[in-house]
């Protein structure tokens, strides 16, 4: 048994759990904030057979990797028009921050 | 030491927590929603040496054990009949998932 | 690789945080309630190679110790005047409770 703590971007976190779930994982979410990623983003808590894991990850992968977006320009507020960038701009979204913890001991009450 | 992730329902989490400050374990919540369990849900961490794992353990079965509860009938919303049950069923509640991780050093700053 | 999870008072929150991303430490925080200290609390995930460890404990123990604060005393409410204190008082705040955990695998995808 594995525990695999995923920490995501929102964005892509309804859809990580989607495919968590069509996949018969079973996934806990914990509210979290800040730090690895830039954005908001959640925990996901996953408890699996050793067996598994390799094929959790590739979900994880698969559903939250780090990729380039295109961005539409935003007009400038408040006058500060010197920073103001007129074409759309790719920036990074996504990405996942993963650990895989063992477990001694699980118990399904 | 041990670390235990308990995942129970929000139903079981305050005699839970009153439980286990009785049999003298330190608990943190962290606030978790969904997966492991169908409604809303609670993560416990409790840090405890090796030798009251057992007794964790044990307070954690004895207050969110799954079981089965009568629940009285709804009245069908919306006319939708067809899926109206006129007597009590009995539904299954509580329930946890529990995780027993090694731990290499703990502090108390 | 460990995890490093470290249950910190509120008030003792933001200033841990400033201090790990000083030292580049990647740190996500997780919404946590009661149990081993006594007010509100964050628990801070911190993922880091093994050789940085002792620097993270540090940086925690620095920024949150436990410690005592004087108290300005509060006028009695509803006429419980019988516990008054008019002088200030010496009161324990701060502390951390910290786990290092053991990981298997680390990800970044
Ligand atoms: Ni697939
Ligand atoms: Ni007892
Ligand atoms: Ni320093």
């Amino acid at each position: 048994m594995k525990l695999i703590l995923a920490v995501v971007q929102d964005q892509d976190s309804a859809r990580l759990m989607n495919a968590m779930v069509d996949h018969n994982f079973r996934v806990t979410k914990l509210a979290s904030t800040g730090g690895f990623l830039k954005s908001g983003n959640t925990t996901f808590m996953i408890g699996t057979e050793d067996i598994r894991v390799e094929k959790a990850l590739q979900v994880i992968k698969d559903n939250c990797k780090s990729r380039e977006q295109l961005m539409a320009p935003v007009s400038p507020m408040g006058g500060n028009a010197d920073s103001y960038i007129p074409y759309p701009v790719e920036v990074e979204v996504g990405g996942a921050t993963v650990f895989v913890l063992p477990v001694e001991q699980f118990h399904h009450f």
